[in-house]
């Protein structure tokens, strides 16, 4: 998976500071999660080709985490796009995502699909052979869901030299990757595991913003590689979070922890701090595996 | 009068085009000319106060003129602003805006107040000591106005050698500038024009964006100072002009010419073309008096 950092600072659009939003990369598959304004912009900047992006995840109708999603639309359809798109978010974001677009009498020439979700416990909104996507239902002001990205087990590798020595023919291949046993001319039969390697393991990477600290999600989260978790807050503005229903840099460390996860990436900073290391440092105190989201930046896994 | 282009490129916004935004400034109350998406940016970028700003003034519906709204409404009240805001535009405006900001569960701590708009022909939309404000009918694909901007004639300017020959106590001054004769103790009547200059020109500017090549406007920005007139084509993409409903750039000099402006700035340029500098050479053509929008320029007349 290789995921960039659109943008992911709270509130406003700011000359240097990007309201939510990144790209997922599984297999080839490009995946938008949230779209504040200016992410079509931040796109070009990353020289992301916008044709290659086919499912948007909205997690709440927040401006800072929608307001991009009008014009990103009206310019997939200026660019001649004519493959689906597909849109995951809050119910009520087809009413006015449609209405902006009535407005200027200007509808799509390609298929526009609006997946709307109102469920409070988590499910499968997304799934072929490369990945499954679940929402995580968060705790914020208004309904908002964060997103789980599994990726599904792939192939197995074959052994060139196993088969080479047991003399497998070639049109075996397929079965053996796809993990079964070859039986040979002589009747012996060669177990799998001896003709091929496991495929690489499975990486997991759940986005988590916005929500204040809720223990509710530990078990959705449990054990992935990669938790991008909110962190608007630092502990020296401890009471603006349960207020706001925004969480501490301290916090999402102690979700990361219980979770048992991979690594943690912050974000969602609030624009009153001077550096966001001390994000970083805050977090360390509690798990040991952090890294800071900015603007621009990329995560491989 | 100041003009400040914060945008002025046709369709999507990129990483060094800005679709359209503009503000205006006359005599310190500053007015907003359409929100392409990026404008909070923009105003940002050229350090104008947000605060300042209480009225915006939209052409019509299309995303590259109002797709910036929402946002810049929403960081309004997140900075806190108390004052009044009035947006003027086609019908159906309040209706969008007001969706998404419900949405989001986020309304405004300040008074906004819409003026929708949709009569076909030119009417007063604002007025005050400064400034009168009308609309401008334009021919483009939907309901679309542009904006035509004229100071009210000023006071009177003391001739403060005069005042002091004729001893003129200093409880008529606010009478001498209102453009009133004075009777002094001794009966005598002195013209007005003897103590007092004749204040500056009343400037005027008409923003027309976008539109066809239309001599229905001529009548109405006649002989006005400045012309703000959309280019977004050159004539070598002349059948393009009517089939969208958009100019060339010799078009717009046309109506420049028939209309007898004083000086002419084309903007809403579509991307295609490598320099701008052609617009400039095709209109003046035509028309001697050609300047060039682009964002972040600023225009003092």
């Amino acid at each position: 998976m290789k995921l960039t950092i659109l943008g992911c600072y709270a509130a406003t659009p700011r000359s240097l500071n990007n309201p939510t939003s990144q790209v997922l990369e599984i297999k080839s598959n490009l995946f938008l999660i949230d779209c504040g304004e200016g992410t079509q912009v931040q796109l070009r900047k990353q020289k992301i080709k916008f044709s290659r992006i086919s499912h948007i995840f909205i997690s709440h109708l927040h401006g800072d985490h929608f307001f991009g999603l009008p014009g990103l639309i009206s310019t997939f359809r200026l660019l001649g796009r004519k493959t689906e798109l597909h849109v995951y978010g809050p119910k009520g974001i087809k009413e006015a995502i449609t209405l902006f677009l009535k407005l200027g009498d200007s509808w799509t020439n390609y298929p526009l699909l609006f997946h709307e979700l109102d469920s409070m416990e988590s499910e499968v909104i997304f799934q072929d052979d490369n990945v499954r996507v679940s929402t995580i239902p968060l705790e914020h002001r208004i309904y908002t869901n964060g997103f789980l990205f599994e990726e599904q087990i792939g192939e197995r590798k074959l052994d060139v030299a196993a088969v080479a020595k047991y003399g497998v023919d070639k049109c075996y291949f397929q079965n053996i990757k796809s993990g079964k046993d070859v039986v040979l001319d002589n009747g012996q039969n060669i177990d799998n595991r001896l003709l091929s390697f496991d495929p690489p393991p499975p990486q997991s990477y759940a986005f988590c913003s916005d929500t204040q600290y809720t223990e509710q999600i530990i078990p959705l989260i449990s054990e992935v590689d990669v938790l991008y978790h909110e962190a608007t807050f630092l502990e020296s503005e401890r009471a603006l979070a349960p207020k706001t229903k925004h969480s501490t840099a301290k916090e999402a460390a102690t979700i990361a922890k219980k979770a048992k996860v991979g690594k943690l990436i912050l974000g969602h900073y609030s624009t009153r701090y001077g550096s966001i290391d001390l994000f970083k440092e805050e977090a360390e105190t509690i798990f040991p595996n952090v890294e800071l989201a900015d603007d621009g930046k990329g995560f491989e896994f």
